[in-house]
């Protein structure tokens, strides 16, 4: 019997895990008797669960909240919650206060509790952690130079879950996200959003803005793919990791020419029309300090599978979001 | 006129740099017109200070300190205040007071003080952010791998200080300080000692404990050396630096047979059969986890400059502590 706690269950990634939660079942090889979904927003309970489900709306980073979200002990702990990357730049304070202290709460929560509790604890990290100039590809023992708040936020995660796993103070794995690609719903405001509305408005039959150059090159997984690292790093071995409980996730290494190709090859040359180019200056500086393509060894040696290409990223955004072409 | 502040300034290494400081009597081209010194036991006044010296005792962690420490808004803060590896392993609560947090609130003050003050900041790292296994010798580009909580904290640091600095908060600089040898005064109980110790005890017509083979590699430099660091992590040019604002001191990397060596070169055959090899396997352990050499191309570019030789780090000990031999 497993209990399951998903902070930062509404948003788009966190949806999809709790579905696929709720599909197998199970987890580390033993039945899900409960959920706990926290978000700033209430979550929705998922259709089809098969057990108690409770829902918690809250910041999870307020003084007394963690405390209060492991009290029942849960047995595998996501943590998605974050402010995302233009938000944290701009507002720093609540970067800092959500990304970084909201973590080290939750940590710190989980140390104290006593009982020699130590849950698996997945903390979703981000290749922001990485910043310009690169070698290609980015080893795995490259190191970690952030050039945005997020980036730095999600570094200092990734050293205190490192640290309070080596203590026997929890259980932690670190995944570094690529950028999730093709993102359903409506474009966003991030810089990143162009890399999925390139592919899912054409695929809507509707035209999308592409603002930097064909030849920009960037490290991209689908939300499927993205799902199942976080189901992977629930139940990895942790004595396989070893103590460095952090690593960069395996995606697809392609151009903005590698996806209008896919987008051409799976939807057709008129949609690749629906591109319109209008370059953006600003977006191009923020871009040319991501991360371009990694060799992840690593994570591939210890079970994280990546898209098989980007094909296979934009069939995965046709089947899962149930789009006519 | 410049206003040096300098945290941790009873220290070793601190009265050092206070001393070179009083010596030089300017710092980045500007004569120094008052010092800050501050420790937890009460720094004492510098002799032939040419300038007021204002001695705090206080432990700049606590609420409230930080900001009082940079009232008069000194041009310089140096740093160098920590709880030590050992202590940070063993008290927990004590390590990431000091370490992380206390690093955190005199950021963050400085972040907060207004009227655009944006002081150098020379941060003390250490080469304890890096964590076996190595590849060898360790490349700038090496990621973070701490192996100890003091690792961990001295690595956050680095993160919110170059962050910070990127958004145009501070001016910070981080140097991670190799192993310093040959640490005068007694014996302390960091594992590390006895890099110290074999030198020093003969030196000094006693007999010391190896408690490793001879075949163990280590990345140290003089005290002298360290002071080098500091005054020029100083000076050095923001601009030329970049983004990446922290980096790995240049050092000398020896075997302890390389310093058996230099012993015996400069202190005579007698005082090399001083040293009595005790195996203790929990340090050999401990030290297995050590980084052992690294190539500090990055920092030798910008003009930081290391000990000629592991001789030359054993005749600065005799000079600087005037020792007869």
């Amino acid at each position: 019997m497993t209990h399951v706690l998903v902070i930062g269950a509404a948003g788009m990634i966190g949806r999809k895990l709790v579905e696929k939660l709720v599909e197998n079942g199970n987890l580390r090889d033993r039945e899900i008797s409960r959920f706990t979904l926290v978000d700033v927003v209430a979550p929705e309970t998922p259709p089809n669960a098969p057990c108690p489900v409770d829902l918690v709306a809250c910041d999870f980073s307020e003084s007394g909240r963690a405390e209060k979200l492991i009290e029942n002990r849960p047995d595998v702990i996501f943590h998605l919650a974050a402010i995302v990357s233009g938000e944290a730049e701009t507002d720093y304070d609540k970067g800092y206060r959500i990304n970084l202290d909201g973590s080290r709460h939750l940590f710190e929560a989980i140390r104290l509790a006593g009982d020699s509790y130590c849950p698996r604890v997945v903390y979703t990290s981000s290749i922001a952690v990485f910043g310009a100039p690169f070698p290609d590809p980015i080893p795995d023992d490259f190191h970690l130079t952030p050039l945005t708040s997020y980036g730095t936020q999600k570094a200092v995660g990734e050293f205190l879950l490192s640290d309070l796993t080596r203590r026997g103070m929890m259980d932690g794995v670190g995944i570094r996200l690529p950028t999730i690609v093709v993102r359903p719903g409506k474009a966003n405001l991030a810089a990143s959003s162009f890399f999925s509305g390139i592919i899912r408005e054409p695929l809507n039959d509707q035209e999308a803005i592409l603002p930097v150059g064909d030849d920009v090159l960037h490290w991209m997984a689908s939300p499927r793919a993205a799902v199942g690292f976080l189901l992977h790093a629930a139940e990895v071995d942790g004595e396989a990791i070893g103590p460095r409980r952090n690593m960069t996730m395996p995606g697809v290494g392609a151009t903005v020419a590698d996806e209008i190709d896919s987008l051409r090859r799976i939807g057709g040359e008129a949609r690749a029309r629906l591109i319109r180019r209008v370059p953006d200056e600003a977006i191009r500086l923020i871009v040319s300090g991501w991360p371009t393509r990694f060799d992840t060894k690593r994570a591939e040696g210890l079970g994280f599978k990546a898209d098989a290409s980007f094909d296979a990223i934009v069939r995965a955004y046709i089947d899962d979001e149930g789009i006519n072409i």
